[in-house]
């Protein structure tokens, strides 16, 4: 099911330079504006004004001193505060004490009427360089512990110099407030491009706002965006913004017959670059999956929603979660694959014996089954599967279908006593981060049914990772207030996320490994040392983890965005959060530290970052597994 | 109650160098270092192995491997963990694997049986430039959970290049575990100077450790320490600590009799140099307070201890409050000596008549009583108080003492409605942080009740702030596992604290204010960004609050350090701690944002903390009064 980007909502903010260009009459205007193609307006609540401290405390609003007079309009306004509220910085001395309590006084006022008339949005000062981050921070406290119906948002503008650092600030001082709403103002020059705005999708955003000047004339003078704009939009397309051009202009236009003014023309274009958005969105380079309708089906609601991972050795699997897995369309055909080719590459003309451990509901038996008859070699194919329920799946299809090709095993793997030994050792054990459903310890404990010189598919398969900014991800987890929650990691459908860099290689598990000779889960044990170079300014939330495996020689599955095989979609990603988001700077060195580390009947990860340059590095999570493990 | 300091215990620490140099005889060992005068020892658990992984992890260990093989001195023993093992950094990769696993497998296996044992103190290997402290923080997380008797100690070496920052760094790893504790190893060579040891006082200190090497010999050639290390040892002596010789030496010593022998001499002139401190303790400059019995009586039980601030205008003080308070020698003096010199300056013959604004069980009525003999001057002294309790002490004291001379009223002073204006008002509304009980709000409600050109006593007071490491405080902060604990200051007898700099003045409140004309209380309300220039690589837990009050031209009271009255211990500093601890280096600019701000019946602080350097800075404590304000 595809969403109708032509729904998406765009509206028109006004944004008067005097005070006799504020709009009168409300009716009228927001008339206008409706007729011009908008879904909503932005606009300014209440007029400059020279107040005095105590005017704004004791004294109620003015009608003459308000736009906004009724609640007549609630759900087509949002609001701006007053053009004269900036938090900018001063000297903080004590004579300074006035002019941020003025400002504070008036927002206030503002914002209640706001919430009195519950108008959907009510949009901060934007930052900048001059702006008192400490002092607009105080405020903002305030005005989201207050908030209930209207929403507040932050400003950006994108033409400031380091805007991104600015808000990451703000959102410190705020200490991460999952209620703030970023709105993104695109630069009025046309000639500044932005830089690094896949970066901005891991913000919280509402809201973009695009200044008329920032549109180009096309060919025949209607207003158009740069191509680079263009994708900037369409990245933002799939996260249920709000739209919103800004203008000075409404008198001159308003004067013209509707339909064909000036104003009109940035919405039809808008709706115009929506729709053709809708059919081919070109995707930011953080989307894992291509365009797909099977996948979009399967991947609806799973967007940047946290999953816990799997415990197939503890829990049984649900028919309907096999169900699901069974259908992707290219993990069993690279399992086929690699079962043919390792059949067509034996040398002897006995009967394999094919073992397929952890057989779910049989879909790898149907592949060896499959593969034996294309490569033209007999086989014999042995399911063991310790799901009682999923082994009725498994009786139900030899009976039907497999017949004698098939025998079929119920318990464990790890305990399995074979009567003979197999050639071929079929497993889909893999999580997301590779090894996390406990792969390396299932075929360490099987492999004495491997015959000397047999073959293990996947033969190997190693984890990677790369740091993730996602302000989505950490409010979601935030959300729980439970701070045993930043101790496990997720399983998660990226969409609201940004990899700062590319992911680096972890560590790896072959199979089979003879060398493993007593009980001991040591060699299973392992840690790594990570150093990524951050090549801009950025937070870290957490890493993002991936898998490559080989199945047979140059037979692969892989969900390293990299190597990602094209189309599979049986694994999202694994997401390790931390705690405390750490920002890091361009150019500096990001340290990760990760254990794979086990005792008794548990197997857990453990996890830091620092960066080299700051205090203080970020603690060991999961420590001793104490929050989350697998159970053996 | 003065501390015997001669109880302080004193251990011995022998080293071997070879593997045949350790004790094998633990009954003559044990036994030849108490008579030589120590009361505990520490000792390696076991010998240097090569043992191989497998062997670590499925032997037991072997009788000849270990040191201590009974629990028959658990008393008199604790561990150093076994010489080879290092955490030392490698380089991360797959090879290196085992070299970290043989340590932690040993480590755990030693810990295992000190812990067996209930020996007191397991001591990790101590902190270098080498150490990795990723791989040390993991391990020694996992001994911290399962610690139950046997404390862990991390000693940390002086002599190492910024240990303080290594030390920093694996507390951020360890999440700042409330369980670890430190012990220090004084340099070998006597030559090296200790720098900022005092920095030291606000970590967890748990035993200070000092090679033989460290004395040098006095004239007679005994062995004794520098003046400059005699008072580092000083400075820790309140710290409830133990000190341990630690020396190569035993063997050789153990063959001459004992009583002179060399080991004896440490233990003899520490028990000296102790016994000394204790008649004589140079304060560290932590140490608010001078040397003074009734001082002493009065904090005993109270240093490091978290009080919440009075409230005395929501709550009733009780009776023994006001009398710990009457008990000071300084305060009382003061104001006596303030209205003595106001009494003195009048130019009228009339009658004054002395408002004691809050007057408790009566104190500054005396003080006006005898101020006003002493000056010669006539006086009539109204007494208003507002809590029923004091009220019946004043009745009480009135009927026996004053009689005529002085008059009561019961009721609130903000809404006191006087016959006759008052020439003086005198009060002692002030907290540790001078405004933080309100005494602003208070003496605006009053000063109706004074005539025009009247004076108040006291007529202004300031608030200071200075940046304080304080690990205890943050643990102390820390045990309530509420978060909510961060919001609010606390009224702290400063023990194991570190300034980091100077206090800075913040603001200043004065009365009368005759500006004040409305009901509005905004002109109460301040903001202030101070800039402190960081002196030294530190960790910042908080803000110590100080205050200075004029109560009449020179004559003062204050707490801040470097005025601060002497003698006078009725306010302890405010502490205002901060939720994320924040590491400062030398040279970098810490800056504070402070505001006192209050709506409806509640006046509150917010702070924030960070520093221009780093990301993130702190975000604002207490946002609008969310969790502690000060009701009016």
């Amino acid at each position: 099911m595809k969403k109708d980007f032509k729904q998406i909502p765009i509206g028109y903010f006004y944004m008067p330079n005097e005070i006799e260009d504020y709009p009168c009459d409300i009716d009228n205007y927001s008339n206008t504006i409706q007729v011009e193609g908008y879904n909503f307006t932005l606009s300014y609540l209440s007029k400059p004004c020279n107040n005095s401290l105590m005017e704004l405390e004791t004294n109620s609003w003015k009608l003459d001193e308000l736009v906004i007079t009724t609640a007549d309009y609630s759900n087509f306004y949002s609001i701006q505060c007053n053009k004269t509220i900036k938090f900018n910085k001063t000297s903080g001395n004590e004579s300074d004490n006035d002019i941020w309590l003025k400002e504070k006084l008036l927002i206030n006022k503002e914002f209640e009427w706001c919430n009195h008339l519950s108008l959907k949005y009510f949009l901060m000062p934007s930052l900048s360089a001059e702006t008192d981050l400490n002092l607009y921070g105080m405020t903002l406290n305030q005005l989201l512990a207050k908030a209930n119906y209207t929403k507040i948002i932050v400003p950006v503008d994108l033409q400031v110099p380091n805007a991104w650092l600015i808000w990451n600030k703000l959102r410190f001082i705020c200490n991460h407030s999952p209620s703030i709403n970023l709105a993104l103002i695109f630069p009025s020059d046309a000639s500044i491009e932005l830089t690094n705005f896949d970066q901005w999708i891991a913000e919280p955003l509402k809201l973009i706002i695009i200044p008329t000047a920032r549109f180009i004339p096309n060919k025949k003078g209607y207003p158009v965006l740069s191509p680079a704009d263009q994708q900037s939009i369409a990245s933002t397309l799939k996260l249920n913004l709000k739209y919103l051009v800004s203008s000075s202009e409404y008198k001159k236009s308003h004067a013209m017959h509707t339909g064909d003014s000036s104003i009109s023309s940035y919405s039809k274009y808008l709706r115009f670059l929506f729709s053709k958005s809708s059919s081919s969105v070109s995707f930011s380079k953080n989307y894992l999956l291509q365009e797909n309708p099977e996948i979009d089906e399967f991947s609806e609601g799973y967007q940047d929603y946290l999953q816990s991972p799997l415990q197939p050795l503890m829990n049984h699997l649900e028919s309907s979660t096999y169900q699901v897995f069974e259908k992707d369309p290219v993990k069993y055909s690279q399992y086929e694959l690699a079962i043919y080719r390792a059949l067509r590459d034996r040398t002897s003309d006995d009967v394999a014996l094919i073992m397929v451990v952890g057989a779910g509901r049989g879909p790898l038996v149907d592949c060896s089954l499959r593969a034996a008859a294309q490569a033209n070699r007999r086989v014999k194919v042995l399911a063991v599967e310790k799901n009682p329920n999923a082994f009725i799946t498994l009786q139900y299809k030899k009976s039907l279908e497999w017949q004698d090709r098939v025998e079929l095993y119920f318990g464990d793997m790890r305990y399995f006593e074979p009567i003979e030994l197999a050639d071929i050792l079929v497993s889909e054990l893999l999580g997301s981060f590779g090894d996390n459903e406990l792969s390396p310890e299932c075929l360490d404990g099987i492999q004495r049914c491997l015959k000397p010189g047999g073959i293990s598919i996947p033969c190997d398969y190693s984890s990677y990772l790369a740091p993730l900014s996602s302000t989505k991800l950490f409010n979601n987890i935030q959300y729980y207030q439970d701070e045993s929650k930043f101790h496990s990691p997720y399983v998660v459908m990226f969409q609201s996320v940004f990899r700062l860099t590319d992911p680096q290689y972890v560590w790896k598990f072959e199979h089979p490994n003879f060398e493993v000779k007593n009980n001991s889960n040591l060699h299973n044990c392992r840690h790594t040392k990570l150093k990524f170079n951050i090549p801009l300014d950025g937070i870290v939330h957490g890493l993002a983890g991936y898998f490559e495996a080989t199945l047979y020689k140059d037979v692969k599955l892989s969900i390293n965005p990299s190597t990602h095989s094209p189309g599979m979609f049986s694994w999202f990603p694994l997401f390790f959060p931390i705690k405390n988001p750490l920002t890091v700077r361009k150019g500096e060195e990001l340290n990760v530290n990760i254990w794979r580390y086990g005792e008794d009947k548990k197997v857990w990860y453990e996890w830091s970052l620092g960066s080299d340059n700051q205090f203080g590095p970020e603690f060991i999570h999961n420590s001793q597994g104490q929050h989350y493990y697998i159970g053996l």
